[in-house]
């Protein structure tokens, strides 16, 4: 049998102990544990990106790995600790949405609040779920605990309503979802939804951001236009991308997460 | 037997070679190795704050685990490399105090000066004793080899004089130890201390922090207070922080390490 | 028989889920391997620095590792990936330069050309060949397949001419290679290169770097010198550094990556 793989994710940062810690604990209570970091650089208290790098990520992971999401403002207050049972995969962490984007993407089939103590460290703070429920728990899970001992399954976890992109009269409206480290502008449109609106690869499309407009060519690759220009493309987690070959789109075009945008076939 | 347990800690952040160098170095001599990442984000030379994460994470490692910290601002001078062998670890790194504070929370049984080149690289440089003493070294001892091959025992190790917070007439004097990426203000007051002015939860502790006066709840959780709240609350790692629920209280508060703090019960 | 190593280096960043993305797709086909990060801190599109953090690590791992390196401008366009064989190790990644520095440390025996799809993953995207191609092949790689199935032999994959350290008169000319996370200064020139100019540990150098002048000691250890004084050493690496002792030498020189230098003797 394969070495349990356990990804993880968080707005911690790499500075501090905190992901250390987790770590640390992971691997006290499962030693063969396999850990990949996802990411923790998750802006802080920002659930709906730490859902985004979730879901992107997951599709890739082995089946049958454990992943722990730890974007948790409400930590200590009444938010639940939840595992979410999918078809192939374990989900630990906060009831807030963070777990449900990259869930759905393999059928919930079950959701359970965690109530057991015995999965968690002896001493629970009220500040660090993080390393005291949501790993020890994540690891229980990697050696082969069942989910329904964590406690008993809830119906009402939070399903988190991201905006969904619109088509009215041929325009195609949707939001950036994230920026990346290259400063591409990813939004929330898949190329399915470009198809409603009849767009082809290479041809040009007019694309409102904020305040800009923009005419921009939908390109299959970044170097298809050159050095410096502006082009459209469906990027590796299947979302358009608004992005500069070689250079910084974002900062360019002052892009935010949130913004609003509208496009046309031109 | 379980795998051994390696964690790294150093200031040397994670863009240049210096850390993949380090495990390389530890997974060529000791192929089981299972290596984990404390922190590289220490501030440059910055021994305590490297002190302080060190033993704020051991606690949750397995026990048996070695360590290697570099944060050594000393490295190619008189300063010597060391090995601290505890009841349950051992710890490899320079003998400037960034292991003491660790090794005491688990009881330091010998301390032995490095003078074994046969546990070193074959070429020494004086630039980076990290990869190229620490990093064998602590492989070797993973290994199995016996903390005295090393070299001598020596009693003349350099333990840091922390300042310890004071109490006087009910004022209860400390500093700022750390400040997190969340921006949490960190200081060297734990529970305990706060006993010593009677603290109580829920209710509030004035606050001089520098030249501000501040009058914070002392709180169980971070959403014990609104969005935006400053409260006092013990962190995971068990001392006194002043935080904002979901913002940035050091730079709100132009928090820097090192400042003094006083609290009185209000 | 020792875990498969692979050696993983971009210039992604940590934030984004990419890295963990071609983590996760190695770890889905090679159970058994053991990832190390060598750097994701790669500027932007720097191949060059790339190459050079590579080179710096690879001779500290162990033998038959396999590398993946993705700095790539070029994805999607008619650059090539490549697999280069050396004695010791396997090099995944574009043939842009990337690979070869670190290759020629260890002689380069064959270099293929990755056309084999049964060895990448079902659907490839034509914007993240780290994820799609190289990762995957890398993966095989590490499991035991051979370089040849990758593609066929090729003979013109592009060899980077970096500008090499020149001596004239009794003036060695050279360039700043890197700027480390500790501001050092580190050039392409080595210590065989200050021995053509005669140059003794000790002392003096003369130092024309941009428009600065500049007289250094040539030291053996950052520490030969007082807190904040800079320096001249031979770093980790190899290669000559220009420092300050516990300070950050690049921000007070106003230094650049591309800069150039001339040394004599005093």
């Amino acid at each position: 049998m394969r070495r349990p793989v356990v990804g993880l994710l968080s707005d911690f940062g790499l500075k501090d102990p905190y992901v250390a810690e987790m770590k640390a604990v992971i691997s006290s209570i499962c030693e063969d544990a396999q850990i990949i970091d996802i990411s923790h650089g998750i802006e802080k208290f920002d659930v709906r990106m730490g859902a985004f790098v979730l879901a992107s990520t997951v599709p890739y992971f082995p089946k049958d790995a454990v992943y722990v999401a730890v974007v948790d403002p409400g930590v200590g207050t009444k938010r639940r600790p939840i595992v979410v049972e999918t078809k192939h995969s374990l989900l630990v962490g906060p009831d807030n949405g963070l777990l449900i984007l990259a869930a759905e993407k393999d059928r919930v089939k079950h959701v359970y609040e965690i109530r057991n103590t015995a999965l968690m460290l002896p001493r629970v703070s009220t500040i660090f779920h993080g390393r005291d429920v949501f790993a020890p728990v994540a690891a229980y899970l990697a050696m082969g605990r069942l989910p329904y001992e964590v406690g008993s399954e809830i119906d009402d976890y939070l399903i988190p309503k991201y905006a969904k992109p619109a088509v009215e009269g041929g325009t195609l409206t949707g939001e950036v979802l994230h920026i990346d480290d290259f400063g591409n502008i990813i939004t929330n449109i898949s190329a399915k939804d470009l198809n409603k609106i009849d767009a082809e690869k290479d041809a040009s499309l007019l694309v409102k951001l904020g305040r800009k407009f923009l005419s921009l060519r939908y390109c299959s690759a970044y170097g298809e236009v050159a050095v410096n220009g502006l082009l459209a493309v469906i990027g590796g987690h299947g979302f358009l991308e608004i992005a500069i070959n070689q250079g910084n789109a974002a900062s360019k075009l002052k892009a935010r997460v949130g913004m609003n945008m509208q496009i046309v076939k031109a």
